[in-house]
């Protein structure tokens, strides 16, 4: 169950006429918290600014942010940072005099599974493709059902996550992660110009990358490529990183750039990164 | 301000885990009643099934829909339909027990523009491209920041609605509404099979057209075939419909087609279809 500060006032509601419901009109980050600390903060702030100007939205001032996400979870858990347009009348036009609604929500207690994290996981490719849009590509909107039908693709609880071509079939994320892969040494993360959600753990993990010397290349792939890897690994800020050990046919062991990220991220969130 | 039942109760919020709002996953119908009466229901009824089926979700029964539009709306007055996957943990999945959420919103009075029906509008090219994305293409999902981003596109009050075209460059739609053109007396709307929404007002039309007798074909259009066309008008099942006057340099007078479904629509309402 969780727990929600909406504009700073503890509810478990939120106004039947905001935009957020009604359009989707609005932005999300899903962070972890350790101690009432959301890890990896700058990376979800960056983004959460970003995606809020993607939409001319006001983005919420930091401090405050970091008050509320104090406030809403003492302990570790995992917090979902929404701002959307607001309430406002009938229609997709807004007024200058809309008031953005912020959310805080607080799941108490971190998701945890090391067998996942040690083992690896068995992924799939998922038969919806995403839309190309790139007004909207990166921008971790509230207009998700595309994430929602691929999600509902599959039963298997063994198949831990599904990933996603876009509608000319380059590799792009997977419904709630994105992807990296590994050949002869060089890191490669799909550019998300056209469709996807930039993650703040992907955004990590590239400055990672960068501060480490390991070569990275962000760019468009494709699924063949995908095959031809040493090693993938999907990131996010709740699972970390997830070394892919199955896709179809394909199998791959957990890889070394893969344990050297678990190994970095691990020691960013210890320094409170 | 507009009044709400949710899920059959009187409230003005709804629960702040609902998944219409965290992933805009639903759908929604807008409809004007005349006493209580929704006007058109075969066709917003016949669509907002078809949408439910579209995403897996349940459609809720006729007779509670048009019981909680006529509590709701005792007069004339302009209701939403709102059915979302419902309140459900985090994470785009969902299980089996996930109970939908049904949102019954009414505006009392309903926006009228008879110079708008009368002397026609002009419209707008919006610059925003709408994705192609098959698997939500027709349905009036609450995935909507498209269209919200292409409002916000022009602030000049006498352009009264934005044309869309998809990412391949087709005529699609209007903003809030569909589109029809006339040539050579023969009536084209564009195909919604690669994005875009069915409006009900579309449905209508198209109904309309069949029992008169009027040539109709719904297929893919550009926009060079509409600066071609004898008339072009706009429908909507608020507004009714909008003979198009001005696109850019192009003008038309109100032409006999939008003329003739403004009189059979009248007509059909008072029939109370």
């Amino acid at each position: 169950m969780a727990s929600f500060l909406v504009n700073g006032w503890p509810a478990q509601s939120v106004d039947a006429a905001d935009r957020g419901l009604m359009y989707g009109d609005g932005v999300f980050r899903t962070l972890v918290t350790r101690a009432g600390r959301a890890l990896n903060w700058s990376h979800h702030y960056r983004l959460l600014a970003r995606d809020c100007s993607r939409l001319a939205l006001a983005c919420p001032a930091e401090p405050l942010l970091l008050a509320e996400i104090a406030r809403v979870m003492a302990d570790d858990g995992v917090v979902k940072v929404i701002v959307t347009r607001g309430a406002s009348g009938r229609g997709y036009g807004f007024g200058d005099d809309v008031e953005p609604t912020r959310i805080v929500a607080a799941w108490p207690g971190v998701p945890s599974d090391p067998l996942a994290g040690r083992d690896g996981v068995r992924v799939r490719r998922c038969g919806l493709a995403l839309a190309i849009q790139p007004r909207l590509a990166g921008v971790k909107s509230l207009n998700r059902l595309e994430n929602v039908l691929a999600r509902a693709e599959w039963r298997d609880p063994a198949v831990r996550e599904g990933l996603l071509a876009d509608a000319e079939g380059r590799l792009v994320e997977a419904t709630a992660s994105n992807v990296f892969f590994a050949r002869a040494g060089v890191l490669v993360t799909p550019a998300l110009a056209r469709c996807g959600v930039e993650g703040a753990q992907r955004g990590r993990v590239l400055a990672l990358a960068q501060a480490e010397g390991i070569a990275c290349e962000v760019r468009d792939a494709g699924f063949d490529e995908l095959e031809l890897a040493d090693e993938v690994f999907l990131t996010n800020s709740v699972i970390g990183v997830w070394p892919v050990v199955a896709l179809g046919e394909r199998r791959w062991p957990p890889g070394p750039l893969a344990r050297r990220f678990q190994q970095l991220i691990g020691e960013d969130d210890a320094r409170g990164a």
